[in-house]
């Protein structure tokens, strides 16, 4: 390693390293109650919300369950919480972004093309096998694939947040009223194919 | 208010008060001189970039100009940073998120239409004069729209961290080399629609 | 819901909510590159260290796998990690405390004793099946027990830290040459108790 | 750079990138609704406070217009605020502090000099022209002087917090009751001294 | 310093300077009143706890009195508080950790044997003499003694969180209910010493 | 309490619970190492600094004795540091803020009046006798008297960050060649009283 790349590592520790902030709250009180909860015990601490998921006969289509602040009132203050994530063959999980944790994905079963682009607008993708870890960066926007035609796949993801949230970017940008207008000029196209992209996303009556 | 009321605000405080995350990362030393700094004087706070833009003519599309972390290295660790936002009359912000902090918009000159998306996919616009602020929460997905027709318009924005980023939606989605079958399927269309939008964003060669 | 607890649910709200303390440190750029990695494509996101862990035959005593930063580096600012638990019939996982996050237990298989005690030394004890999941405070004394004579079980824990840490009592207590007179007047017993401790903690040559 | 100089830096790396303190909480929710708030609609996100104030003859003293916390409830969980400063000719911001954020100062109108000290009492002064931007940093004590005899400035100020607070030196230890001998024995003065400084900031019957 | 000298501190530096956590959130605001108190003046900042504490003989066993967000409610958010140690001759202060805090001590008279253990179970002790300060690091499992068989000592501990918590392993692990079968694994023993060790701690009916 | 007490509580909980911000970062690795430090061992967590200071006759002005992240470096990251205090009789230690942390002052012998002005220019002053505690709130301006003519007094400070600052008004505002017009205008006062503070303040040559 030279002198130079000495530097330019020095450089990067300075001016990269202070750029951090931190994760969720942590209550340092051994638990917070919700007003609602009369009685801790050992139940408020155990959810069995995802009972059977695991084994039951993949869904239709991509489907998303979370254990998180809202589902389990336990995790306030915890800075973790889980989503069981599952995909028939040859679904997608469209572009998201969650805006307060990155999201570790484990795939427990099949096989999963995971992708995410940086701030640069550099895409990174992977195929992933049974077993494997990702990492997707907070607030990065990114999707999951599911390449096979024959068989589903199944994986859970672990968040360093109660409440990670999520922004869909189609559902965000496409159904939520924004003038025509406007997003035509945005993606530099014509107000049709705004509309064909809107009727797409729009649920049927 | 009802006891109902009270309850219900008593719960929000309960379920809401804890999900906070910190800021940026500040300092706590006078200051952090980058390497490449061989004396730290009066200049090393001073920033003149920004000499001339608020009066000269306004650009012919939409620009903005940041004084951030990476422009004004002196902002290392406070986290605060500007931006000056020029709009040319009828032009548009695109839909973009800021990953690292909110936005406090305050339009110095001209007429803006501002938009944000909640995570429940709520629309809130807002159509500001001269010198009226708005704000952008974090990790939103937000735009700005210069409705009149005739005049220019300026903002200047200030950001709660150094480094607040930013996640253009139709470069980030169109123009990273995510495959046109994902997104076709994200997006609920075709392959075709989707290499609509792409060519429209696509720089000419 | 009477005014008296009213007034004590805001009384909790004042004297708890602001013992908060914030977890890991976030990175807020893209990414954060060890110096010895000189390439930053897709395969540093991914880690295939668990491979064919899940679906192996289970080990002769309870192991502990993780995926922490030290063994996944690009979790560093992600303020998040995974370790997969696997339990032999009838093996425990001894008291033990992770001093720098929560743990989110998801029983992938089996069933599982879990126990944890609070500050006022109160124990909370829980049977799980499979897919349950079970919350075990940062900073507290837990352990798990594998109750079933004959099948082994496995489960995944993820964490609100990338390094969450790990103290066993029993070896920290008993196995790092702390004097046996400290720990005879510590548990109010007399050496030869403390030695018979310290004979079964002791690996044998 | 000489090694030695590499490992000068190397040594402050350590000895100082620790010392940072996180910034003002942010909310992760969309929004905190103060509980007198019944509608929560774009207005909540718009404050008009400042509305004319720019374009405004200036006042006949120093003047500096907030729009913090206090005055935008929006501003809650946000880390971030504004304030607008009028600067008669001639006119002084007294010596003062911000306990909870680093200030941006951005000249929008005139010249102006600033100044602040360190903790090690080193002065640190410039002379602005428009648009130029000066960082003050958090909890040092800094003031800024209309050094132009005609005409008036403006500036236009962020801070990284909701509520970065001031806490004004003359006024602080003049006008507050503090002893004149405790102040004389602590400004090395006599008691006379003291009584013509607190005389002059005592507002007039 | 060697080249590889230099390397290794990078790496350090990249590895380790991320790994933060905060301590105890502060408050911004002048102060956090509890709803109990219906007057704040300089009484409300104020402890006559330990009055005469100091000067008193010493107790008969080991005695630890806080000043801690519990005793002291002006503590909140002030991300501080003390506690005094009393350890008469021969005394041991059992092995303990504090969850939310390190301990910075300072023996105020006497002399004392500190010890704690690291998360590589590497020990670490000191013999202190009157005046000498210690670090005991923040969720390591810690002890002192009293090593003079004739004299008291007295320490007066300081926490970097109003509320440090404490974990006392003698108590948490033997006297809470834990099975003994599982203790008996955990420490792998017999069921016997378990219960000799836990006769031991059993307050006497 | 009345509903409307109770609203106004709940109101109070709403616009300040927020406002926090966290104090020093802590480490969560068992120990940060300076590079020139070659060995960790029981040393390193150990300062001897104060031995013999308080018992030692008292100093003949007051006096300051720091074991802060400067003097200890083992304190890095450890969020607590200690200052000895110590006050002839009669002398003053003169208005100052710490801008990274509370105070919590103990006082060991003697009696001590203590004040502090929170943002609202509320004066709290307080007389202290032994083993009384005392809050002064972060960034606030404070001072201390031995209003005793005869007697010494002894303090020991503990503090919530390994480097607490000091800001000491006098020497800030007169000492550092702050321009004499501007101070004039900032005090209200003429250029010659300006003068005759600083002259005092000035070391003799």
């Amino acid at each position: 390693m030279s002198k130079l790349e000495f530097f330019f590592a020095l450089v990067l520790a300075f001016t990269t390293l202070h750029m951090v902030t931190a994760g969720d709250a942590d209550i340092t009180s051994d638990f917070l109650v919700p007003p609602n909860v009369t009685k801790v015990d050992s139940n408020f601490f155990t959810s069995t919300s995802m009972r059977t998921l695991l084994k039951a006969n993949p869904p239709t289509t991509f489907k998303v369950t979370k254990a998180s602040l809202a589902e389990f009132p336990a995790l306030n203050g915890r800075s973790v919480s889980f989503a069981v994530l599952q995909y028939p063959a040859g679904s997608v999980n469209p572009p998201h972004t969650h805006p307060h944790s990155a999201e570790l994905l484990f795939l427990l079963d099949g096989a999963l093309e995971v992708g995410f682009v940086d701030t640069t607008n550099k895409l990174f993708t992977q195929t992933l096998q049974a077993d494997d870890m990702f990492v997707l960066p907070k607030g990065l926007v990114h999707y999951q694939f599911n390449c096979d035609v024959k068989n589903s796949a199944i994986a859970i993801s672990a968040f360093g947040s109660a409440n990670a949230g999520t922004i869909s970017v189609p559902t965000t940008v496409f159904t939520t009223g924004i003038d025509n207008g406007i997003l035509a000029k945005s993606f530099n196209t014509n107000i049709a194919t705004i509309q064909a992209i809107k009727a797409g996303l729009t649920p049927k009556a």
